[in-house]
C-alpha cells in the first residue's frame, strides 16, 4: 500500500528558531528531495513571505521529476469573498499544481483568534476550498489544531472537515499543531474521522510531547494515507514529525510503500545534506541516520553484533545508508582506515604498519580538534602522505594579512601579502579580499597560477568555522572547513588553530595540495 | 494512580557515546534525582565496573531521602550455581536495597549468545531471582529483548517471565533493548503479559525508532506501573526513553502520580543540571525543557499566544519550569517587539511609531544577515537606541590588525592597534592575541579600562561564526555571535559583514555598549 509523503521542511521547517533558508537553499533542497522520491514538496507561503513567490517562479523554470510542488496559505478572511482574498489569489498565482490551505477546527480559535461565528468559519473553509479547487490540480486541507478541536467539541471539529470535503478537498490533513497529543488520542480521532468522511486522511504532527513520529505511525496504522513532516524534524518549538524516522518505519517495519527501499539507502546522506544546508550540526544520536545510531560501545554488545547484527540492531544500518560503528576498538579503527583508503583507491591491509601509523596520526590530530568526517580531502592527503605519495607544492616563506579600518569606512580594507618558494623560485604576491581568508586565498592563487595554470579553475564554495572548545572565548581553538570546487569535483579540507587565519591557511593549503595530487594521479570513482 | 519512575542515567545512560561520569558526578546526580522525587536510582553494574562498587559504598554513607538505590547485573552463568556466581555475589555485596538483573527472553539470544538450551535459560533466571530475593529487599527482573523475543516465540518469552515471577521477582520489566518496537507492538505484548502473570509490569524502552517516549506512555496506558528511562534520554546509540518527556506526560496529560506536580516545576532545571554534569550542550529543541520548546516566531502565533497561551502551547511552560520565548525576527510582529521591550523594562505599545521603527529596523538588518534570536544584548541596544536612551561609549578613529607568519613558525603573530576617542580624549593602544578577534578585544579593553574600570570584569566566553550565504565562499557574509560575561550577567551580541574581523568588531562594540548601558541604568529582572 502506498503512503504519500509530504515534506514541509521549506515552509514549516523554516519556522524553526535559527533556521533561515535562502532562495538558492530552497531550490537545492527541493531538487534533492525530488530525487529522493518525496511525493509533495511544500515550497512556502507566498502571501506571508515575498521570497517564496520567487521560489515558485524559479521552480516552474526547472520542473521537478517526481514531486508535486505545493503552495501554502490560509482560508479566506471573514470579510472578503474567496475571489477577492489576496492570500488565495497569490496561491493561485504561484502556479503550484497543489495548494494546501489551513483552516480552524477548534472552536476556541474560531471565537478567540478569528473572532467569527462557528458557522462563518465553516463557510470560510468551504468557499476557500471551492475557489482553489477551480484553479489548482489538487487541494489539500490542513485542519489546524484538529486534535485539540476534537477534544474540545468533536462534532464541530468533524463539521469543519465535512465543509472542506464537500467543497472538493482531495485530502484532509489532521494537524496536531500544538504537538500535545498522545498516540491513543490520535488513533481515536482518526477512527472517528474515517467513520465520518470518505476523503483520504493525512497527519501533520509536532513533537512537543516527543511523540510526533509515533503519532504519525499510529495515524497510518489507523488509516491515514498521507504523512506531513520535515527532514530531521526541523520545525518551530520542538520540531515537526521527523520524516527521516517516519519513512524507514513505514517502509521497513510496516511494509508500506513510500519512497521505495532502493532510495531509502540514501536516507542518511539526504539527512546530512539538509543539516548542511540548514547549517545545523547533525545530531549524532538521531535515530536511523545519526553517527551513533548503530554505534556499539565495546564488550558484549560489540562482539555479538559483529557475529549477528540483529542481536543489538533493530535493522541493518545499510538499509538506511548508515554504518555500524564499533567504539573504542583499535581493530575497528584499522578496518575503518583500510575501508576509507580503499574508497580512495589505495590498497592497505588492516594491520600493516602504515595503517597503524595513519590511525595513530588521525587519533592524535582528532585530539587536537581536527575532524575528518567533513574533510575527506584532507584525510586522503594524510593517507597518501603516509604512503609516501605526496609531493610538496610549495614552501611558505611568509604571509602577512592586514585588516585596517578608519573612521567613516563602511568596511575595513584587507590585504594579504604572501611569499612562497615554488620549484626553486620565489613568488611574492599581494591581493585584497572581502575578508582575511578571501585575501589570502587570492594571494595564493595569484602566486601559484603562474606555475600551475589548472589551479585557475579552483574556487572556494563554502567556508565553515566551528569553535572547538567554547569555554575559552576567542582564545579557544577554531576548526575551519573549506569546500573547493573546480569543473570536475568538489573537495573538503580542514585546519585547526587558536588563530582563525592560521586554521584557514591550513585548509587552503590542503585544498591546493589536493588539487595538485589529483592532477598528478587520476582518482578512482568515489 | 502511582507510577514508579526508575532512572538508569548512571548505568544505561553512561553507555552513551562520549559520556563518562566520575564517581563524584554520579553521587551529585543521585542526590539531585533523589530530591526531584525519582523512585529508583540505578547506580551501576558492580561486576562490570569497579567504580560502581565505590558508588554503592559511598551512597550507603549518605543515604537518599526518597529514592531507593538499585544495583544492576545479569542472571547467573550457565555453569555456576547462583551462590557461586561472582556477578550475583557482588550484587548482594553492594548492599543496595534493590537489585535488578536482566535475563534473556529471545530464543535467538539464548541459543546464539548464551549457547545454552531454552530450558537452562529458564533455570538460570529462576535460580538467580530466588537467590537475590533471599538477600535484597526488592528484586526487579529486566526481560532483555522482550518484544523481539515475543515476536519470535511468544510462548517462550512469556515462560521466561513466569520463571522470574515464580522465583519471587517484585516487578517484571519488559525491555525493548534494540529500540525497534512500535507503540502497537508494545501495547499488544503488554496485554498478553498482563493476561499471563499477576506481578507488576514495567517498561524499558530505547529510542532507535524515535518512539521510546510513546512506547513508555502506551505501556502505562496498557497497565505498566513502572517506567525505566534516563534524564534527557541519554543512552547508547539513539538513547533511552527520555524521562524528562515521560514524566510530564504521565503527570499532566494522563493525570497519573509520579514525582508530583510541585516537583515537576524543577524539571527544566534538573534537565539542564544533568547536561551540565554530563558535559552535553542542552538541546534547545528538547520537548518540555528546551530553550525553544515554547518559542514563537511567526507574527500570528506570537500574537495569539500572548493573548492566550493554550492557542499554540500544549501546556503552560511554568508547569515544567520552562519559559515562553517570543522570537523577534522578520516573521514577528509588533507585539513580539513590545513583549521583548517589556522584558528589558521598556514600555512600548504595539502600534506606536517607535515600535514600528524598531520592527522595520529588525527586518532590514535581518535581511542583511543579522539575527537577534541569539543576540538579545544587541536587540536591547537597538530598542534603547530607538527610544533615544543610548549614549555612545566611544568613537572609532581607526584599527589595524596584522597577522604574520614566517617559515618555521608554529602559529602566526597577531597584533591589533586601535585608536579611539573617549570623552574627548584619544586612546591609542596595541595588543597581541591568539587570533585577530582576541587581539582586537584585548586592545579595546586596554583602551577603555582607563576610563571605565568596571569593564575590567568583562570577558568573552563564547564566539560563534556562521556563514550567512554559503554559496559565495569566502566572499559570503559571516555572522559573528559573541557571548560576554561579568560577575553578574551574561549577554550576547551580533555583528555581520563579508569581513569576519568587521563582524567581530561590531559584536565586540555592542558587548561593551551593553555593559556601559547596564551600568548607567539598572535593569529589570529577566
Amino acid at each position: 500500500m502506498k503512503i504519500k509523503i509530504y515534506d514541509t521542511t521549506l515552509r514549516d521547517g523554516s519556522q524553526a528558531e535559527g533556521i533561515s533558508f535562502s532562495l538558492e537553499d530552497k531550490l537545492r533542497i527541493a531538487a534533492r528531495l525530488d530525487r529522493f522520491g518525496i511525493d509533495y514538496i511544500e515550497g512556502g507561503w507566498p502571501y506571508s513571505n515575498p521570497k517564496d513567490i520567487t521560489f515558485f517562479e524559479r521552480i516552474r523554470e526547472t520542473p521537478l521529476k517526481h514531486a508535486r510542488v505545493a503552495a501554502f496559505g490560509s482560508t479566506r478572511r471573514a470579510r472578503l469573498s474567496a475571489e477577492d482574498d489576496p492570500n488565495l489569489r497569490m496561491l493561485v498565482a504561484s502556479g503550484a499544481p497543489v495548494i494546501t490551505i489551513f483552516g480552524k477546527s477548534w472552536d476556541l480559535h474560531v471565537i478567540e483568534a478569528l473572532r467569527v461565528t462557528r458557522e462563518q468559519n465553516l463557510e470560510m473553509i468551504a468557499d476557500s476550498v471551492r475557489f482553489l479547487k477551480a484553479h489548482a490540480e489538487e487541494v489539500i486541507y490542513d485542519a489546524e489544531h484538529f486534535f485539540d478541536g476534537y477534544r474540545s467539541d468533536p462534532e464541530y471539529a468533524l463539521a469543519t472537515l465535512t465543509a472542506a470535503a464537500e467543497a472538493g478537498a482531495d485530502c484532509l490533513v489532521l494537524c496536531d499543531t500544538n504537538g500535545g497529543s498522545l498516540p491513543n488520542q490520535v488513533a481515536e480521532a482518526i477512527q472517528a474521522v474515517r467513520d465520518h468522511v470518505r476523503v483520504p486522511i493525512g497527519i501533520h504532527a509536532h513533537n512537543d510531547s516527543e511523540t510526533a513520529v509515533a503519532n504519525s505511525i499510529v495515524a497510518v496504522q489507523f488509516g491515514a494515507v498521507h504523512v506531513q513532516g520535515t527532514m530531521n524534524g526541523i520545525g518551530e518549538r520542538c520540531g515537526n514529525a521527523n520524516l527521516c524516522s517516519v519513512i524507514p518505519s513505514l517502509e521497513l517495519k510496516l511494509g508500506l510503500e513510500t519512497i521505495g527501499r532502493e532510495r531509502l539507502r540514501e536516507l542518511t546522506e539526504v539527512s546530512h545534506f539538509i543539516d548542511e544546508v540548514a547549517n545545523l550540526t547533525p545530531n549524532d544520536r538521531q535515530p536511523f541516520v545519526g553517527r551513533s545510531a548503530f554505534a556499539h560501545k565495546g564488550g558484549v554488545h560489540a562482539d555479538a553484533v559483529l557475529k549477528l547484527g540483529s542481536t543489538y540492531e533493530h535493522l541493518a544500518p545499510e538499509t538506511v545508508g548508515n554504518k555500524r560503528k564499533i567504539l573504542v576498538s583499535e581493530l575497528a579503527g584499522g578496518s575503518a582506515v583500510r575501508h576509507k583508503a580503499e574508497q580512495f583507491g589505495v590498497d592497505l591491509t588492516k594491520d600493516s604498519p602504515i595503517t597503524r601509523a595513519i590511525l595513530d596520526q588521525v587519533v592524535r590530530l582528532e585530539n587536537k580538534g581536527y575532524s575528518y568526517e567533513g574533510a575527506e580531502g584532507s584525510l586522503e592527503l594524510l593517507i597518501r602522505k603516509a604512503q609516501g605519495e605526496y609531493e610538496k607544492t610549495f614552501d611558505l616563506i611568509s604571509f602577512r594579512v592586514i585588516i585596517e579600518k578608519r573612521a567613516g569606512d563602511e568596511e575595513p580594507i584587507t590585504e594579504a601579502t604572501l611569499k612562497l618558494r615554488v620549484n626553486g623560485e620565489v613568488a611574492h604576491t599581494v591581493a585584497e579580499g572581502d575578508g582575511p581568508v578571501h585575501a589570502l586565498d587570492n594571494a595564493m592563487r595569484k602566486a601559484l597560477q603562474q606555475f600551475f595554470p589548472h589551479l585557475a579553475h579552483m574556487r572556494l564554495t563554502d567556508f565553515k568555522v566551528r569553535v572547538v572548545n567554547v569555554r575559552e572565548g576567542t582564545a579557544a581553538k577554531v576548526r575551519v572547513l573549506v569546500e573547493t570546487t573546480d569543473a570536475q569535483e568538489t573537495w573538503n579540507t580542514v585546519g585547526v588553530s587558536t588563530n582563525i587565519i592560521e586554521a584557514s591557511w591550513q585548509a587552503l593549503v590542503d585544498a591546493v595540495d589536493y588539487a595538485m595530487m589529483r592532477e598528478r594521479r587520476p582518482r578512482n570513482g568515489n
